[in-house]
């Protein structure tokens, strides 16, 4: 395709961001009245609040709650344009994009594309395991747990039973850990009521982490209170050990245990989704692009990376900053400041990143919190973790509407344990009987 | 397949509905407590509410505000069994059920499947045209209507640009008249701002009605208001003409008018959507079956038919009731009661329709209704009508939570005009440039 998109020069210097997440959108708003247009290219009509996918998928809160459609977000921003594109390839020569909508030019580039989930090759483990990195991955989740136990009730085989009401997660991170904890509160809840005629003694839940400890990364007060927390939810977590292999049934360890389960949930690994067309001198270990402490690529003038996509590689940071909002947040803001310090022939300033912390939640009125504020460094766990949990992303959770239904979302279900967003929508499997996908085992 | 499902039998007859709308939901909560198995078939895990489809199509609410999962309406009703399949096929000899996971034995059997779209027979139409009859048509209608306008970007010629952003609503019934009012209250106050780049003195809303009056069967005074209302708001308003054909493109009428657009929501006819084992002679034109006054299906003992599948013929209903959701609820309420009269070996009660009258909402403070209030009718149209319109549905909607969900929608719609569901998610078409899909015009 050779055609060019329709996007009317206005005169101004444009700067092509590919990506609406975290840096993206804050990159954007920081260029507000900036002199120059700001184009949008993102494959969705929306921003994800990614923080809180696993909600969704676990029928905490609606998928309306956590997206937020670029257009209502720069309703009135003057200089904005969006682009509902996919971007295939990019000429660094002649400054422009191929997207699925045909070429659109740019003066400066700022890839902002996140991360994608990390198979680290296993094509089997890719086919047959669900994601947590997109709004649809956390509904077809969803959708699968709910026809799980609508095919249980069909099954007089014990070991298809399990099949269907066992869950296997892969990842001990945040998304691992928060995702355990919603089903363990699920299974204690909601599901005995809705599926009378199963037996929830019988839904296991299986957390696999590689290392030897829960929430890499955070303190080890964070890790070891997340273990016991989750050990009392009644999760099984299984640390030190790999998954070897997952045909779709059984799941093989690395320690040569196996587990039953028709549900996969990959939380493992993530690496940055790039676009072709940059030098693969650029790109790093985990398809990460390496940049300057202005997030500039190695190598071009023109394109910037911000966010998960982006390694800012420093004495301080010899990996980069960690695959976070909140980094992904500081230099989009900082790197519109910088756009326009640069236009006025302006220094630009440094990317210094305030860490502060990292938090997970685990169930109903636990969490974990390793906060950062005002240089002190807070540790708590428990309760009024969550009650910071719920604070912090009460309050970050874009667009006051959805703050509301949020808010009203969390407290009816604290209150009562119960949504109602257990619907099957999209995506359906077949309502066929379960043997049949598997094995030939008669139905009674 | 021969296989049966696996229900346990619990010693007690068996009544199966098969249909979760309006009069299957009332029935199932009608037998609470009563000596029966009451078990319900659907083909989605959920109750749709009906009367605001228009609403999630249009962005007004949310998908999860007008649905409530079965198993979480039947929570605390011991003697409630619930299976997702599609039924295919009824053997009233041996008194069972042929599903897509099994057979289903029953005793009394209720058939509650309600209508669907009625394309005369047209399947050029049916292959093009947007129905308005499930969730799922709703989120298709939204996600087109979003793509339309990203797509309308990429255009240079006026024809194209107008057959993606001009709209053709089938029928002037109570769907397609709310349809094209809450389109051209979003055309007024939402769309503009999101697409600044779009003229929306293009964008044109055609109502096309067979007849000489919108909302046939309704009073004088609602439909006379409802087309000056609609008119007011700029819809296009077409009366005594039928839709000859839709090439996807080019609307033809049957009074030689000719519409451009790619978007036709069908919102004409509705039949009954029957289920096939029934005796060909019970079936009535428009596929509904003929019931006596206790909605016993004709030529049958223990099938019963209630709602828009039933046609109760009497000297005063010569059609059968009209195909709207209160003949449905206090059929399901009565049928209730009778089958429980019938296992006492009392005598049953007849059906006896208690109208309360029809009301239809244009845009975003006019409505019309026709009420009858203790036996004196009641006609109002404009904002009083709205705001009982208004009350009426909230009071409707199934389940306290989801009650306060769509007030608040409602109530920060009315006071911002704007709602954040405009995302496009499932369902989604390609991203391709749009003249391909159609002509080769040439895009500048």
């Amino acid at each position: 395709m050779t055609q060019h998109t329709r996007i009317e020069h206005i005169g101004k210097p444009r700067v092509l961001i590919i990506g609406g997440g975290f840096g993206g959108i804050e990159l954007a708003k920081s260029l507000r009245g900036a002199d120059v247009q700001v184009v949008l290219v993102d494959r969705e009509n929306f921003h994800t609040f990614q923080p809180l996918l696993y909600q969704v998928a676990t029928a905490g809160v609606e998928a309306d709650s956590i997206i937020h459609p670029f257009r209502k977000i720069f309703n009135d921003q003057e200089n904005f344009y969006f682009r509902l594109a996919d971007v295939q390839q990019i000429d660094t020569e002649k400054r422009m994009v191929e997207t699925s909508i045909g070429l659109i030019e740019y003066d400066y580039l700022v890839l902002a594309t996140g991360a994608t989930s990390n198979f680290f090759g296993d094509k089997e483990m890719e086919a047959k395991a669900i994601s947590m990195k997109s709004l649809e991955d956390a509904l077809t989740l969803r959708n699968t747990i709910l026809q799980n136990f609508e095919k249980a009730l069909q099954v007089a085989d014990e070991e298809q039973i399990n099949s269907l009401m066992d869950y296997v997660i892969v990842g001990g991170g945040p998304t691992g850990v928060e995702l355990a904890g919603a089903l363990s509160e699920l299974r204690k809840h909601v599901f005995p009521k809705d599926y009378k005629e199963l037996d929830f003694c019988e839904m296991d839940i299986h957390l696999v982490q590689s290392g030897p400890v829960l929430l890499k990364g955070m303190s080890e007060e964070a890790s070891r209170e997340a273990l016991k927390f989750l050990e009392d939810f009644g999760v099984k977590v299984w640390l030190n050990r790999r998954v070897k292999s997952y045909d779709g049934y059984t799941v093989y360890l690395d320690s040569g245990e196996t587990m039953i389960s028709r549900t996969v949930i990959w939380a493992a690994g993530v690496s940055g989704a790039p676009v072709s067309g940059i030098k693969p001198e650029s790109i790093l270990k985990g398809n990460r692009l390496l940049v300057d402490v202005h997030n500039r690529v190695a190598g071009y003038d023109d394109i910037f990376a911000i966010g998960d996509i982006a390694a800012m590689v420093t004495e301080a940071n010899p990996q980069g900053h960690p695959m976070l909002a909140q980094p992904a947040m500081q230099q989009g803001r900082l790197l519109g400041e910088n756009i326009c310090h640069m236009l006025a022939g302006k220094p630009m300033k440094a990317f210094d990143y305030n860490d502060r912390g990292a938090m997970a939640t685990i169930g109903r009125n636990r969490a974990v919190a390793d906060l950062k504020l005002f240089k002190k460094e807070i540790k708590t766990q428990g309760f009024t973790a969550w009650l910071i949990w719920m604070f912090i992303h009460l309050i970050s959770v874009v667009g006051f509407r959805n703050k509301l239904v949020v808010t009203m979302n969390w407290l009816w279900s604290y209150f009562t344990y119960d949504t109602g967003n257990r619907f099957i929508v999209g995506n359906k499997q077949e309502n066929i009987p379960v043997e049949e996908t598997i094995s030939h085992k008669a139905v009674v």
